[in-house]
């Protein structure tokens, strides 16, 4: 069984192909995959969140090089570099806070100046592995991921995860649904509890799409049900994503994880944390430091264009919120599980390499 | 200042008169005030959740009743009471489950054998009487809470709520928010944050309108926002209202409440509930004998008549969960504050006559 049995982000043909993207805006009601055939079409589908997931971003971003690239056909290195350039301010621009994009642009940057020495068709090539390789990457930090958690999950297990960090946001098989997976190929039957995620619903719209694709069980509910679940024994342990993890091992995370974090503490509920190593910031010593962005009045103000609050209500946004270190029984990253989460010892699983 | 400053429900004129609802499916987009002349329009609109919150129903329905009994232009009183049962029977099945509509309709019911020897057109304007008191001792009631909890209120308070308890859900200014429209009175300035209480939205859609009819700062957050909140010093104390109250004081209230309550304890923020006598019930003799309704899936599937999650989810969907008493600093009702919630001063409260 190959999973997940659905592509969000492929590269489709040769040097001369595109990029093929599931539109994540029109799911669930339509499976739409979108074929980009330019740098505007990519920068587009990022910006209007048809691709979401730092991870699938960077992919997508990486990939929609290649198409500003080969369009240059002039004999001129030098002008062949600035487009380049030009092009990845462009693709940049469209989510102006994800870290990962602008790490997938700078390795873009670096490689077309490595091999542009082989001339610019071979320099095209090369920006195509390259965005490959980034996806080979993802693909094996997923799996490796899954291969952390995988023995959490056993015949019957009742898991609870939030947001959406399955397939839909990487290039493999997510962060913290990649454990699931796994179990899931090895035969094991257990159920997902998803909080549908209010204001943008990842939860609903994308989590629960996503398993259903694999014939996992999953249960959605709304994030203020959680408690009542766990109040009445019907969940044995929860697994998240993360969007940066401090140095001391605070997590931010979609908002509403610290109230799972806290009802899982409530009730004796181990709770996991699942991401790759690039998710740690060492420049961040804890979660106090990481920004919180506010989000626009009107996510919460209503959904889909609908309104539901009053006209001119004043809004509480925050992205993210912060659990601490304290909270979390377990970080599952590609090197494997960091845990307990104190300051000495992530650091020192980050930072030592692992093939010594 | 006449508080609040719209009717949700009132009965206009004399013996010949009728009933104005505000209509609650409509807000906060329109204020539309509904006339019932009928029986079957106040049946529609309690069915329908025009008008919703126990203590509203019940006064609608006590109205609803001199609808129907002034129909009767016949001699026969036992003509006229088997037809007022009749109309009672299907006032009743307006929502099966209302505890309050049965209490209200039990006391029509006795009201009008009370009277029936001074002949119709007297039992008639008894019971427009009997409803008019119904809804007087509903607005002395929510008084009555708000000057148990008055005091909470300071200058510059941050409170939490959820859902509405407030006078859109009652004949006066409502459970939860009685304390609040007091201290407002009082001139005091305070802040409520209003979770937005998915799936049915009466935080953003009730909360949020009727507190900026009166002027009161009110900020929206989604229900998953309250721990970050929290963690960061923004509330200072909750006041959730109950649906039923067990008798050693564990509370059943909206879905969320519960989460709120565990959040409040760690960070140690006091969590009250206001609720009038009637919501004890000490046939139960604690929250897990209370019996919760689970919603239809498509609450929880949909957002406001949109679909958000794929065709055939699953879902966890609990009306209400249960708060227990430790959990609980006070209990504001009509009789004073009950604190600490202990079951033997839960009964001792509310079983001795305040008058002796």
């Amino acid at each position: 069984m190959t999973l997940p049995n659905f592509k969000t982000i492929e590269w489709v043909g040769g040097i001369d192909g595109h990029v093929a993207l599931l539109d994540q805006t029109r799911l669930p009601g339509e499976v739409v995959t979108i074929q980009c055939h330019d740098v505007e079409s990519v920068r587009d589908a990022i910006r209007a969140l048809k691709v979401r997931g730092a991870p699938v971003i960077g992919i997508a971003a990486g990939m929609g090089v290649v198409l500003g690239a080969r369009c240059y056909t002039g004999p001129d290195p030098d002008e062949y570099l600035r487009l380049m350039d030009e092009t990845c301010a462009r693709l940049a621009s469209a989510r102006p806070t994800a870290v990962n994009l602008f790490h997938a642009l700078d390795r873009m940057k670096a490689c077309a100046r490595r091999c542009i020495g082989a001339g610019i068709a071979a320099t095209n090539e090369a920006l195509l592995a390259e965005a490959s390789r980034m996806h080979e990457e993802d693909v094996a930090m997923c799996h490796a991921i899954g291969e952390a958690g995988e023995h959490l999950i056993e015949d019957g297990t009742r898991v609870m995860t939030v947001c959406n960090a399955g397939a839909l946001a990487t290039g493999g098989i997510g962060t913290a649904l990649a454990p699931l997976y796994l179990a899931h190929r090895a035969g094991r039957r257990f159920t997902v509890f998803a909080p549908e995620t209010r204001p943008l619903l990842q939860g609903a719209r994308l989590t629960v799409w996503e398993l259903h694709q694999a014939g996992i069980e999953v249960v959605l509910l709304c994030d203020s049900a959680a408690g009542s679940l766990m109040s009445r024994g019907g969940v044995d342990l929860i697994i998240t994503g993360a969007d940066r993890i401090a140095a001391n091992g605070d997590v931010a995370n979609k908002i509403g994880t610290y109230n799972l974090a806290v009802l899982a503490e409530a009730h004796d509920i181990p709770f996991y944390v699942a991401a790759p190593s690039s998710t740690f910031d060492f420049e961040c010593p804890c979660g106090g430091d990481i920004p919180i962005e506010q989000r626009d009045f009107a996510e919460v103000c209503g959904f889909a264009g609908l309104k539901t609050a009053p006209e001119g209500t004043k809004c509480y946004t925050p992205a993210f919120d912060v659990t601490p270190a304290r909270l979390i029984r377990g970080l599952l990253t590609e090197r494997g599980m960091i845990e307990p989460v104190a300051p000495e010892r992530v650091r020192q699983f980050l930072t030592i390499d692992p093939a010594c």
